[in-house]
C-alpha cells in the first residue's frame, strides 16, 4: 500500500540545536519572546506584531481564571486522589471545557467566520446578521457568544476587549458582525442579548485569522494556567475533602435514616 | 460535625466586576498584562517585576514545544477519535507529562529546595551537592535535571537560561547548587552529567520561590499551548490515521500469515 | 437562595455495611454476581434476568478489544511518560472514544429510540426507516451503525449478536428497525450498507431499554478493560518508544537535511 | 538504525474474522463469555476456570461503586461542561484513582508479591511479615491495604472476599501473608490495623498471578463501570450545578462583603 509520508513543522532538534516553527529556540526565543507571543508563533507560524501581540494576549488572558468553576473543583477533587499527578488534575479540569463552557468561543468564531466567508469586503453586514439570527431561531439553537447569566446588563470584559482591538487596528468585520448579530437577536427575541466575553473573543480570533476549529484552544491554553494555580491553592489550603464529605453526607442521608 | 469553611482567593465576580487574585480583570489586566505575566500573577499573587517577568517567561517558553513527542502523538490520535473535543486531545497529551517526562523539573526543583532548606545563606554548597549525589547513588536513583540522551555534550538551552537568569539578578543559590550537583555527579560517576533544561528550570523556579510541588505545572502550562498548536497542524494535515494504520498493520501481521 | 437537596441512590455505606443500588454488597453481590451483571445493576437499578444477562454481556463484550486502535496507541504513549499512573494511560485512551469512534453506538441507539418514540407497537416500521434515511440524506449525514471499512460484505459480529438477542427474546422493534434502515439506505444510495457492530449494539441497547444518552458508556465500560490489558502488554513488551522514535524521525527529517 | 519490530497479541481482524487474545470473537466469545471472564482473558491470555472466575469477578465487583466519591463528583462536574463527551466525564473520574485512592491495591499487591518472591513454598511467613512492617516503620510509610477510616472495627468486605477465595481454592500464601502483616502491624503500632478491601484484593490478585504493576487496573476496570452509572444518574437528576453554585458562593463570599 502506498503510504503517506509523516511530516510536521512544529519543531525539531539535533544534538546542539532546537528549532520551533522555524525559529532557533536558544538564539531567538528564550529571553526574547514572552509566553503569549510564543503561543501566537505556535498557532500562526510567525511572531506577532506589537499590535497583534496586544490583542492576542488580551484575548487569552481573559480566559485564564474564573474562580471556583466546575473545572477548578474537578481539578481539586482529582488532585485529592492522585497528588503525585498534577498534570492529571489539570487534565481533568480541562475536560469540562466542552460544548457548554468551552465551546461558546468556537461557536461564536464559527458563526462569524462562516458568515463572512466569500463575502465582498464592502458587503452590508446587517442582512448577514439577520440571516444568522433567523437560522438559529429556526433550529431553536441559542446563539453562541451572546447573553450572560451573571454579567448584566453588559459583560464588562466586552467593551474593554473591543477597545483593545480598536486601539490596535483589529476592530474589523468580525467585531462589527458580532455586534450586529447581538442587535438583531435582541430585537428578534425582544430581550437584551449583548455580546459576552466568548463572543468578543470569537470575533477577535476572526480578526487575527485564527481558524474557528482551534479557537476553543485559546480557552484551553488559558485555563491550563488557571488550573495549575488552583491546584497550588489546593495544596496550600485543601478544600476537596470538605467538598466531598459534604456532598457524600447529604446525598446519602435519606438512605441511612 | 464542625465543617471547614470553603474559601478561595483565586477569583470572584459580581454582575459588573471580575476580580482575579485581587486585580480587577477589566481595569488592570486586559490589554495591560501579557499571558506570561498573568501566569506569574496566578501563581505568586502579585505581578512580576520586569526582571522576574524576563526569567519566568524564559523558563515556561522553553517547555512549550518539542516536536513530535509521545504527548503530541497521543493528542493527535485522540483528536482522530473525538474531533468535537479539542480539549480532550490536549488533556490526553498532558497526561503523559508524568514521572518520566514532566516530573524531572519537579525532581530537580525539589532536590534543590530541600537541599537548601534551613541552610545559612553563606553555607558552602559543595558538601550539600556531595550529599545529594551520595544519597541518589545509595538509592540507585538517577538525579533529576542532569544529562540528556540527545543534547550532548551540553544542552544548548541551559547556558542561555542561566544567562537570562544572571542578567536579571536571579542567578542565586539554586542555580549554583544545581551546577555543583552536576560537577559532583560527573566526577562520582566518571561520565559527563551536565545540567539539562529541566534542571535549569528547576533551579530557576527555586530562584523565583515557586514551591517544587507546583513546578511540574510550568511544564503543563507550556505544553498545553504546544498541544493546541499540534492539534491545529493535525487538522490542516492529518497524520493520525497513517500512524495508526502503520502500527496496526505491523503489530498484527504475524497473526495474519 | 433556596437550594436543591443533593441526593443520590448509587451507593452508600456505614461502619459495617455497604449498599449499592439497594443491594447489600457483602451479602448479595460479592461472590454471587458477575461483573457484567453488576454493570447491568448499576445502569438499571436491578439485577438482570438470565436472558437479559446473556444479551447485555454479549453487547459489552463485543466492545472490549479491537487490537492496535488509536485509543490503545495513545494509552501506550501516555504510559511511557507517566508509568506511575496506569489510570491516566487508560483515561487518555478512553478520550478518543468520541464522535468518530465511540459515538456511533450512541447515534444508532438515538436514531432507533427517537424513531420508535410515540409509535404504536403495531406500527409499520418501513416508513419510519424510509424517513430516517431521507432525513440523513437531506442533511448529508452518514447513518450511524451502518457500513464498515474492513468487515465486508458483512460485519461478522452482527448475525451473532442478533442471534443471541433472538435466542433470549430480545429481537424486538429496535432490531427490526435497524435492519430496515439498512435495507432502505442500501437501496437509496445504491450500495451495500449493512448493519455494523455498533448499529447492532445500538439496537440491543434499545431492546434493553438503556437510554441512548448513556449507550456510549457501554463502549467506555468495555474499552476500559481492553486498555488495562494493552498497558499490561506494553509493560511486558514496550512499543511506545519505538513508535515515537519512528514518527519523530520521519516527521522532522525534511528539516534536518 | 536497526528498528524494533512492532508486535502485539491483543487482537487482530480480517474482513470476515475478529480474533481476541487467540479466541475467535464471534465463534467463541459473544454469547458465551461474560464480561468479567472476558476481562480475565484479556489480562491472562486464557479463559478462567469456574473457580478463577468466581474469585476474579468477586474482586473486581468490589471496586465498582462507592457512592459519592471525589471521582464520581469530578465526573459529574465534567459532564456539566461537556455533555457531548460522556467518555471525558468518565476519564476525569478515573484520573483520581491515583496514589491515594487507586494505588492502595497496587501497594498491597506489590508488598505481598515482592515479599514472597524467591521464597521457598514452605517458608515461614511470620518473619517476612515482621520484616515488611519494620521496613515501613523505618521509612515512616503507611502499609497499603491495612486500616479504614469508616469501616471499623473490620471492613465487612474482607471476610467475604477471603471466604470466596477459600471456597474456590485461592486462599494461598498471599492471603496468609497479608493477614500476618496485619497482625504484626497491629501489635507493633499497638492499634487495630485490620486488612481492608484493597488489601484483600491485592492478596487475591497475587493468588491469581496478576502482576502487581497492573493491579491498579482492576480498580480502573471496575470504576469505569461505576462512573458511567453515575453520569446516567446525573443526566436524570443533575447535581453538578448545585454543587458548583454552593462551593463558588461560599468560597468567594469573604471577597464580596
Amino acid at each position: 500500500m502506498t503510504r503517506k509520508a509523516l511530516r510536521s513543522d512544529m519543531g525539531w532538534s539535533t544534538a546542539d540545536r532546537i528549532v520551533v516553527r522555524g525559529h532557533d529556540l536558544v538564539e531567538d526565543i528564550i529571553g526574547r519572546v514572552s509566553l503569549g507571543d510564543f503561543a501566537f508563533l505556535e498557532l500562526k507560524g510567525r511572531l506577532p506584531t506589537r499590535e497583534e501581540s496586544a490583542v492576542f494576549n488580551a484575548a487569552v488572558v481573559t480566559l485564564v481564571e474564573h474562580g471556583m468553576t466546575p473545572s477548578a473543583i474537578a481539578a481539586r477533587l482529582t488532585y485529592l486522589g492522585a497528588p503525585e499527578s498534577l498534570q492529571a488534575a489539570v487534565a481533568a479540569g480541562l475536560l469540562g471545557l466542552g460544548g457548554r463552557f468551552g465551546g461558546t468561543v468556537e461557536e461564536a468564531a464559527r458563526m462569524l467566520q462562516e458568515g463572512l466567508a466569500g463575502q465582498d469586503a464592502e458587503a452590508d453586514l446587517r442582512p448577514i446578521a439577520a440571516r444568522i439570527v433567523a437560522q438559529h431561531r429556526e433550529a431553536s439553537r441559542p446563539i453562541g457568544g451572546l447573553g450572560h447569566p451573571i454579567h448584566k446588563p453588559i459583560d464588562p470584559r466586552v467593551p474593554r476587549l473591543f477597545e483593545v482591538a480598536a486601539e490596535n487596528g483589529f476592530s474589523g468585520r468580525h467585531v462589527e458582525l458580532v455586534q450586529l448579530v447581538s442587535e438583531e437577536a435582541s430585537r428578534a427575541l425582544d430581550r437584551p442579548l449583548p455580546v459576552n466575553a466568548t463572543g468578543a473573543i470569537g470575533a477577535i480570533a476572526g480578526e487575527l485569522e485564527i481558524p474557528w476549529q482551534v479557537t476553543r484552544g485559546l480557552a484551553v491554553m488559558g485555563r491550563a494556567i488557571g488550573l495549575v494555580a488552583h491546584v497550588q491553592e489546593e495544596i496550600a489550603d485543601p478544600l476537596a475533602t470538605e467538598i466531598w464529605s459534604r456532598v457524600d453526607d447529604e446525598a446519602s442521608q435519606h438512605n441511612k435514616t
